[in-house]
């Protein structure tokens, strides 16, 4: 995608050899207009399967699910949370993921009421590193007995394996901009 | 707005006194088409100002602002962290709320460079019971001397006190549902 591509080169920070900040419009502030374009991009790339509901992780997540879920025909969107509030009192799907910017691991947790056998499930994330996230994603809608569509991730860090490891597991993944390297704050695209 | 209380009273779960559960369509699983209908409720309330900016806290926050910035012209919607994760390398505003319903003191947080002099700010919440999120909200604002317009909230616990403290304090706030009490399960509006 590559008004994204242009997006991340001006807007974006490239730190170190690992880390790409787009805290200006994806991460901590949000362009909406933006997160449209995106939405719809998703929609190009999976355009041919059905969705039943679209699933996610709190917080930055959240924005792009939602700005995608009119394209798909507003399915819910359910966002796994990563700290079960008190008000969390049925039972729920946990999986561990590690944060790559944060370097903590965080039990994700998703209701069991919110996936059903069956449901046609898209994982759509903000970025898609070691692909920790999304294959806890995938283990929790597995273990309801629900179908991983597919992957979707606005930015992914190539060199860091993550739809290798989740296309090695049978899963379809649509990276929107894949970053090949970060060498001296520059980052070079695919 | 009669369509969201209806919504609160077939969807919603009293529990208690005191808590309103909502995350089949709001704090977990999102009725992304329902949230529609809050943004344009949210823009009909404050149709006669001027938005720069939104700003909600993360994370059920962040769909609602969402999904109400197309209708305010696309401002940016800006999200208040409760963890700085290690890419947020630069000055940040910082104030304490209290979250009800977890418990615990968060310390909300937003960088610096996206809130500036002058700019009108619109909070925007899910969830108005003490106040305590959008009062710290409104205290970063200010001390990044920016102007609070308006602070809205999709429900509010009137019997909490937080539109009262925000009133006090001479904000303007609509929310669109209001909770008078919840008795043995059972919740009445006012």
């Amino acid at each position: 995608m590559e008004s994204l591509k242009e997006k991340i080169l001006t807007e974006g920070e490239a730190i170190g050899t690992e880390i790409v900040k787009v805290d200006g419009f994806l991460n901590h502030q949000i362009d909406v207009k933006f997160l449209e374009e995106i939405g719809e991009e998703f929609k190009r790339r999976f355009d041919d399967i059905e969705v039943d509901k679209i699933l996610t992780v709190e917080a930055s997540g959240i924005a792009i699910a939602c700005m995608a879920a009119p394209l798909f025909g507003y399915p819910p969107v359910v966002f796994a949370k990563k700290a079960a509030p008190s008000t969390m009192n049925e039972g729920f799907y946990e999986a561990e993921a590690k944060s790559f910017t944060k370097g903590t691991i965080s039990k994700l947790k998703v209701a069991k009421k919110f996936l059903k056998e069956g449901d046609k499930v898209l994982i759509i994330d903000d970025f898609m590193a070691s692909g920790e996230a999304a294959a806890a994603l995938a283990q929790i809608a597995t273990e309801a007995g629900a179908e991983v569509v597919g992957v979707g991730a606005v930015i992914e860090k190539g060199f860091q394996g993550g739809s290798e490891r989740l296309r090695s597991m049978g899963y379809r993944v649509e990276s929107l901009a894949v970053i090949e390297k970060i060498e001296d704050g520059v980052l070079t695209f695919e």
